[in-house]
């Protein structure tokens, strides 16, 4: 469990060692009060707990380039506590990123330094603000560290306490060990005060440690202000072997400015300007050790090499009368990809055998992250993986996505690279019943800025969308259907994002239905329902819902006297009819929604389609009664 | 820690006692077989590992009655793992809740039976399926039983082993640990296999306890297929005090056929009918003492008596010169309401200071649950505290609540009596940038089935509505501001749900501008800056966005000639813009949407309205372009 807190560190460092990070440590906390006073807002007393630490790491521990903090192959520091942000910026100042006088925007509309840390600034390495998810990201990064490039780099993490009550967390420090990552170091700031009250646990760093131990990691607990102490603890942290480390630094939040220091009410409030300003900064002066300062000395490893050009994807090599699956079809695209792209990665949370990203893991086990039952910390290790430019594809059921959200909106902020798939959508998947139906998935991923959203429909679909999720940056969500399908498209069928296909169309077309996924094979049967009785209607298969096609779907609206039916197998809110909607919004066009209207139950899927009038005869139904 | 596993249980029953259980565990085998190869699907294999423990729950430990499987003053039993559904069925029936052959509709559309345990069979607490969730909703009615009612009733939870990976099952750990809730006790069914692969730590009970006891839990790890241990184990168990208890079974999946036990690849699959299941209920058949079974008595707590009828809540205190945020109003209707409604209880998950939830612990502390920064626990809580009968209100950021979009979805299964407060949405929040800005919410909160989504405009509109959450069943959201605002209303106006306000007309009317929060007081300034130009149009406060007042809206865009302006501090997908869309679908209307159209960044919020077009002026000049 590493040394108690009282006792002395081993290894007492030189005393200008610990000089120099003393007086580093006030510079960053006169920085972060200066910045924090600008502006009139932030978390300076968070920022001042953890000022001796982040002296360590940034001015003794980590190998990097202070002209270039994005350098992906170089150490890499993780604020998890995204509060401190003033922190972060003040340290990648002082080493000599930018002017310290540049500090004094922070929170300015037309500054890179946010109120939080955003890709705006380039010391971010994953936007952060939401707790609970810095160390995930962290993981993410060791393991691409440690497993792919088999490099040295070192992933360190600034968590705060307060945050260790988020389960996410604790989906990271299982796999995390359970992975041996020894390149992943966390720092745990127990200030022991939170944002409305003290924490769970206080000061108990002895108490953290033995929960951390009991999950396989190197617990170090220490006093957080003893700068003889951090350096020992990083240093012991250097020699630990196939275990995560955590160092668990007991401190005062505000530390430095006795009428902040452990004081409540402090949290998220900045030092007025003026005289309290200018004594809480002549008391984080008179405490420094007066030394002259020695720059820093780049220590980084290169940039890497831009990844060679992926190779182009053979053909879909489905035949025509094939029956299969577009999750099973996901499956196969996967292993493909991973095949021609050397930077596609698979992660999925124990659903391998459903999703079919057993595929990939058979074709490139290397590769592969099981994360077990934990979407968030899944989702979160993903964005880790993109900051190392690797290319995840994440798979559960879409309706365990659900669980990743606030994860997936904060890889938005990031503008992480991340892929995910979710199977088992909507209530074709019949028997399991509601907890398993993904029904509000695509008003979920919708919601997502620039994410795109893509419904296949049938097996040469999915595996030329993969493929095209594999090739384009930014977060890209593909909605998968349980059971199997025919082929519909030839194996050379080209699906741009952003496009449509019209699957049936005449000229004495009355009607266009809009569908993807079940819904379109049932509007196809509808279309020959409707046909024996001479009513024609168009059919367009809207794979990809976001971005839509709204010049196609105007063109077919205009075409058959503006009456369009919507079929989708998910809630009325949000989803494909939504998307639909918006598209047509301003036409003389009567759009019609058919979606699932109630919470469903168990049941056949045919019985299910039929119950939330989503199959062929429900749907030529209200064909007819709306001619 | 609890004694070791090999180490023989303290107080062996008597041999009568473990063989009418043994002779139970044998026919819950039977039935749990019987009812899957009926219907062709399931997870038989996860029902045997668990019999032995769920045997000696029903018919040894827990004190219910069998004919009101419902009763919430009864000992409750929470199925985490809900894939073992067709074990719980067998239990009931097996105890006399229903005749032993209706197991066999198990998954019929027509059968309450469901796949995973649903509100349609009455012994079911709370839905589970979705992993990691019942620990949450037994600490919840744990908390309930041992605070506020001050019973002795007593909360079981079986969980499986896969599911210790959902961080929210550790979040639920700390709590509970931390509350003292002896009342509560877990199992873990230690199967070690997964659904795709072998757990993270396997057969390990020891390691399992020893993560327990670091979060202040009483864990005895025992053979989960040894009667004797295992009815010692719930004895030990209930001479515990001030510490939760968790019993990890170590069992193998599939235990009772031999063909099955401790095998891969069996997971959620039926044994086929015929010679295969006959094999196999010989063989359960066999193993089990031959002794004639004792009936169930029962001697569970009679049901409680309705609770009294709320009294009315004293009108609203607001003089029309003030100046308050709705989410201050919120806080101060929560303590308003827990005056007059005893059966109010308010969650929150460290952001009481910002939610002003801290008012109602000023004023309620008893009804005060601190759920520390874990939102899916504080969710899932709040679904055992409506088992229990009562009205949680749930409150953190907007934004965060979307940490809990998976627990909300199962509380819409479970028909819980949910009431969830977002504050801080949108851009209006300013420096604090988009990490702390709620821009999804209304997306996703709107497709949650059957829930109410509320976003009021002023301080009298929001205690009204917090008053209606509170008057009505289901599940309920308001969306709350953080800048102040004037009041709009008189004290004695109501906001009807579904319902909205014109509050700005004329006869000249020429556009309809639909808005709420801070969005509607920007229309306002922009109706005054179009008037100065001669230019009328109409606002809409849209204060109830599901459901909405589609009659309302049609009338109001037949009156102005069909332009309509919707204005939202919200993304333009899923929200308040998309609700109105889908309510004037089929009129001659066009609609226009302003909304956040981009990822946004720190900066004042007068500043970031104006960057996204969300301003008076903005909205007067977009009107203009439309006229």
């Amino acid at each position: 469990m590493g040394q108690a807190v009282s006792a002395s560190p081993a290894g007492v460092a030189p005393r200008d060692r610990i000089q120099q990070l003393q007086a580093r440590a006030a510079r960053l906390r006169e920085h972060s009060l200066r910045a924090t006073s600008e502006s009139a807002s932030g978390h300076p007393t968070s920022c001042l707990s953890a000022a001796d630490v982040v002296a360590a790491l940034f001015f003794d521990v980590m190998r990097y380039d202070p002209r270039d903090p994005g350098n992906p192959a170089c150490d890499r520091f993780v604020l998890s506590k995204g509060h401190a942000a003033p922190l972060l910026y003040a340290a990648w100042a002082e080493a000599g990123a930018f002017p310290v006088e540049r500090l004094l925007t922070l929170r300015r509309i037309d500054s890179e330094l946010e109120g939080h840390p955003t890709p705006h600034f380039a010391g971010t390495v994953a936007a952060t603000g939401s707790l609970g998810q810095g160390l995930s990201v962290g993981l993410g990064a060791a393991w691409s560290a440690k497993r792919l490039e088999r490099s040295d780099q070192r992933i360190y993490v600034l968590c705060g306490d307060g945050e260790m009550a988020e389960g996410s967390v604790w989906e990271a420090i299982a796999l995390a060990a359970h992975a041996k990552l020894d390149n992943l170091v966390a720092i745990v700031d127990v200030n022991a005060i939170g944002q409305s009250q003290r924490t769970m646990y206080g000061h108990d760093v002895v108490g953290y440690a033995a929960r951390f131990s009991s999950f396989g990691w190197h617990a170090i607990p220490i006093d957080g202000h003893d700068m003889e102490a951090i350096v020992a603890a990083f240093d012991e942290a250097a020699g630990v072997r196939d275990k995560p480390v955590v160092i668990l630094a007991r401190t005062k939040k505000g530390q430095g400015v006795a009428s902040l220091a452990d004081k409540d009410n402090w949290h998220g409030k900045a030092v007025k300007k003026g005289p309290d300003l200018d004594a809480a900064i002549a008391e984080v002066r008179a405490a420094a050790p007066q030394v002259a300062l020695r720059p820093v000395e780049p220590r980084g490893a290169a940039r890497p090499a831009a990844a060679p050009r992926a190779a182009a994807m053979a053909a879909p090599a489905y035949k025509p009368d094939e029956l299969v699956a577009t999750r099973e079809a996901y499956g196969t695209a996967l292993a493909k990809l991973g095949s021609v792209n050397p930077a596609v990665v698979v992660i999925d949370a124990d659903t391998k055998n459903s999703t079919f990203a057993e595929r990939f893991l058979a074709a490139h086990p290397e590769r592969y992250l099981e994360a077990y039952i934990a979407e968030q910390n899944m989702v979160g290790a993903a964005v880790g993986l993109s900051t190392a430019g690797k290319i995840p594809f994440v798979s559960s059921f879409a309706c365990f996505l659900t669980r990743a959200f606030d994860h997936i909106r904060m890889a938005a902020i990031s503008r992480a690279n991340l892929k995910l798939g979710g199977s088992h959508c909507g209530v074709s998947i019949g028997e399991d019943g509601p907890s398993q139906m993904g029904l509000e998935d695509l008003a979920m991923m919708r919601a997502i800025p620039h994410a795109t959203v893509l419904y296949p429909s049938d097996a040469v679909a999915t595996e030329r969308l993969v493929e095209a999720m594999g090739a384009a940056r930014g977060i890209h969500y593909i909605r998968l259907t349980r059971p199997k399908s025919p082929i519909l498209y030839g194996v050379n069928e080209s699906f741009p994002i952003g496009g449509s296909k019209i699957v049936r169309q005449s000229a004495q077309d009355k009607l266009t239905i809009v569908a993807a996924g079940v819904t379109l094979w049932e509007a196809l049967a509808a279309h020959d329902l409707l046909a024996k009785d001479g009513i024609a209607v168009r059919v367009i298969d809207l794979y990809s819902v976001k971005p839509i096609d709204a010049d196609g779907l105007r063109a077919a609206a205009r075409a058959i006297g503006g009456r369009v039916l919507t079929v989708e197998d998910h809630y009325a809110e949000g989803g494909l009819g939504d998307a639909v909607l918006n598209a047509l919004a301003g036409e003389s066009a009567s759009v019609t929604k058919i979606a699932v209207n109630d919470i469903p139950r168990s049941g056949k899927p045919e019985e299910l389609l039929a119950l939330f009038g989503l199959d062929a005869a429900s749907i030529a139904k209200r064909v007819r009664e709306i001619l």
